[in-house]
C-alpha cells in the first residue's frame, strides 16, 4: 500500500482504516514493489518489462452486488469478489497480474468495514501474487445513500506480446469451446436478483449461494496449459451472459453452437429462472448459469479435453449471421 | 478506450455514452496503445519501459467536489480535475503519465452527463499524452443518491529509477521552498464549502472560483527543468494543505518555514476564510491556499530562482520536532 489517504471529512476515522490495511497490504507485497506506506503513489519496479511485453489494465466494479453484500456484512467477499472479476478481465488476453489498486467510497467510513474489504482484496490479490499497490477510501455524505458502499478496483498484468489472446486469426470452423464452471452469479445481475428477492424468501443455501465470490480462473488456465492445453481465445462470462461476452472474441464469419445440456447447471441459478419465470434468452443474457469463462480450442485437442474430463461445450461454425447477438445458438435443453 | 463496459440495468442509455466517449478517447491514443475499443482490457506497449524504469500508479478521486460541479452541470470540468489530480499525484514522485483508466457511476445512467466527464478527462489526459486506456460506466441505483455521481481514476506513469522524487537524502537545512500557484481549492475542503455555501451567498466571481479545476503542474515542472532548476522533491498540496502534505516528504531532523506573506492569497480563499472564521492552522489544513505544489531546492540555486521572478516560500531548517505536523512553522501574515 503506498497512497492510502482520505478524501472525506473524518480524518480519524480513515486513519483508523489505514492502520488497519497495513497489515493486509504488507502481505501482498512482491519483489516489485519499491514503495512504502505513505508515499504519493505506489512504486513498481519495470525492470522485467521492455521490448516484447505488453501491459494490460482494467477497472471494474462489481455493481449493486455490493448492496447485498453489505446488507448480509459479507464485507471480505466483496474485496474477493472485485480482485478476482478484475483479474479474469485481464486474463483472457492471457495477461498475468502485476498490480491492482483499489477505490472504496461510502456515505460514513466505517474503519471495520473498509478494513474487511482490503483484507478480502489482499487475499484473492496475494492468491494471485498480484501487488495491492495503491488505493483510495473516500468519504462522501451527500453522494452514497446511508449504508451503501461502492467499491471499484483497476488492475494492470503483463503479457508477451506474441502470447496475445485472442488469436483471433486462428479461431475456425469446428474449434471446441472449453467451459470453466461457476459456482454464483459472480458479480452480474444482482439489480435483477435483488429484485426477485423482494417477492421471494431465499433458503439459506441460496443465499449463500447468491453471496459466494466471483472465482478466479487464473488458476484453472495454468493447470490446462501444464497439461498441454493450448488456448486460442477466451470469454469472460460477466454482464450480458455468454450470449454478449463470447462474441467478443469471434471474428465475422464465425458463430457458436452450445449444447445447453452440456453441463449441470446449478441449483440457483435454476431457482433465480423460476422466480423471474425467464426464458433462456433471458437468463443466459444476465447470468453465467454456471460456466464463468469460455476457452477456444482447436478441435485436434479432442481427445486430450476427453482424457482430462474437461467439459465441452460445443464448437464454432462458419454463419453468415453477423449480429453480434446472434451468433451463439443453443441446442438441448438444461432445464 | 478499451473496456468501457456497463455494470448496471439500463443497457441502452450505456450504450449510448458508449458510443459518445469513442470521439473523445480515441485523440488520446498514444503509439503504445495496442487495443482497439470492445476488447476486455486495454493494451499498452511496453517497449520503452524495461530495467531503470519504475511505474508510479496512483487511484484518486474529486471528493464531494462532484456534488458542487453536477449541481452546477459542470461536468466537464470534474473530469478535468480529476486527471489533473492524478498527474500531480505522480509528478511529485517524478513521474510522467502513461496511461489513464476511470470509473464513473450513478444512480442512473444519464449519457450526455457520463460523455460530458469522459470529454473533460480525455482533454486533460491529451494535454499530457496520457492514454485513456480503459474505464467503467456504472448505473448503481440504491446505492447513489438520485442525481449523484462518483467517479475516481487510476493513473500509471513512469520515472527513471535514479531520477525518483523525494531525493530525501538530499534534502538539507536551507533547501528552498518554490510554490507553484494554484487558483482554486482544486479537490480539496469542499466538505467545508458546501457547509459554508449553505450560508452565504457566492457572487459568481465565487463560484467560478470553486468550479475551477485543479491546475496540472506537469508543464510547470517541465519549464523549471529545461531552466535548469533542479528539484529535489516536490509535495502535492491536497487534503490536509500544507501542514499535512510538506512533511510527507521531509526527513526526521527537518521542518519547513513558510512566510504567508510571501505570495497573494487569492480573494476566493479570503472570502472562505471570512465565511468560516478560520484560523490559519485551519485554513491552511484544508485548502492549498493558493500555492497547490511546493519544489525543494537547493539555496546553491537561488540566484536563478531570482531570475525566474519565482515564487520562494520559505526553506527547511533542523528541527528537533518529530510530529508530523510539528514541522510546518509559518512566519509572517497573509491576512
Amino acid at each position: 500500500m503506498s497512497n492510502y489517504r482520505e478524501a472525506g471529512v473524518d480524518i480519524d476515522a480513515a486513519n483508523l482504516a489505514v492502520e488497519g490495511m497495513v497489515a493486509a497490504v504488507s502481505t501482498t507485497k512482491t519483489e516489485a514493489v519499491l514503495s512504502e506506506i505513505g508515499a504519493f503513489g505506489g512504486l513498481f519496479a519495470a525492470d522485467s518489462l521492455g521490448t516484447g511485453k505488453v501491459l494490460v489494465a482494467s477497472t471494474d466494479g462489481v455493481g449493486t452486488k455490493t448492496l447485498l453484500a453489505t446488507e448480509m456484512a459479507h464485507y471480505r467477499s466483496l474485496g474477493v469478489d472485485l480482485v478476482n472479476h478484475c483479474v479474469n478481465d485481464i486474463l483472457v488476453q492471457g495477461a498475468r497480474p502485476l498490480f491492482f489498486l483499489d477505490y472504496i467510497a461510502t456515505a460514513k467510513v466505517v474503519p471495520q468495514v473498509v478494513v474487511k474489504i482490503v483484507e478480502g482484496i489482499c487475499a484473492a490479490a496475494k492468491e494471485v501474487r498480484c501487488a495491492v499497490l495503491g488505493g483510495e477510501t473516500a468519504e462522501m455524505p451527500g453522494v452514497y445513500l446511508p449504508g451503501a458502499t461502492d467499491i471499484a478496483g483497476t488492475i494492470v498484468g503483463v503479457v508477451n506480446r506474441d502470447e496475445l489472446l485472442p488469436q483471433t486469426e486462428r479461431l475456425c470452423n469446428g474449434d471446441l469451446l472449453l467451459g470453466l464452471p461457476s459456482d454464483s452469479p459472480h458479480t452480474n445481475g444482482y439489480a435483477l436478483i435483488r429484485a426477485l428477492l423482494e417477492h421471494h424468501k431465499p433458503s439459506s443455501a441460496m443465499l449463500e449461494f447468491l453471496l459466494t465470490p466471483h472465482r478466479c480462473y487464473l488458476g484453472d488456465v495454468d493447470y490446462l496449459a501444464q497439461q498441454g492445453v493450448k488456448i486460442k481465445a477466451m470469454a469472460h462470462i460477466t454482464g450480458g451472459g455468454v450470449i454478449e461476452n463470447l462474441p467478443r472474441v469471434l471474428p465475422a464469419g464465425l458463430a457458436a453452437q452450445i449444447d445447453l445440456s452440456a453441463w449441470p447447471v446449478p441449483e440457483g441459478f435454476r431457482t433465480l429462472v423460476d422466480w423471474g419465470t425467464l426464458s433462456d434468452d433471458e437468463a443466459f443474457r444476465v447470468w453465467n448459469m454456471g460456466v464463468g469463462m469460455i476457452l477456444v480450442v482447436d478441435q485436434t485437442q479432442a481427445d486430450l479435453l476427453d482424457d482430462l474430463g474437461l467439459l465441452v461445450l460445443g464448437s464454432l461454425h462458419e454463419s453468415e449471421r453477423s449480429a453480434a447477438d446472434a451468433r451463439v445458438r443453443f441446442t438441448g435443453t438444461w432445464r
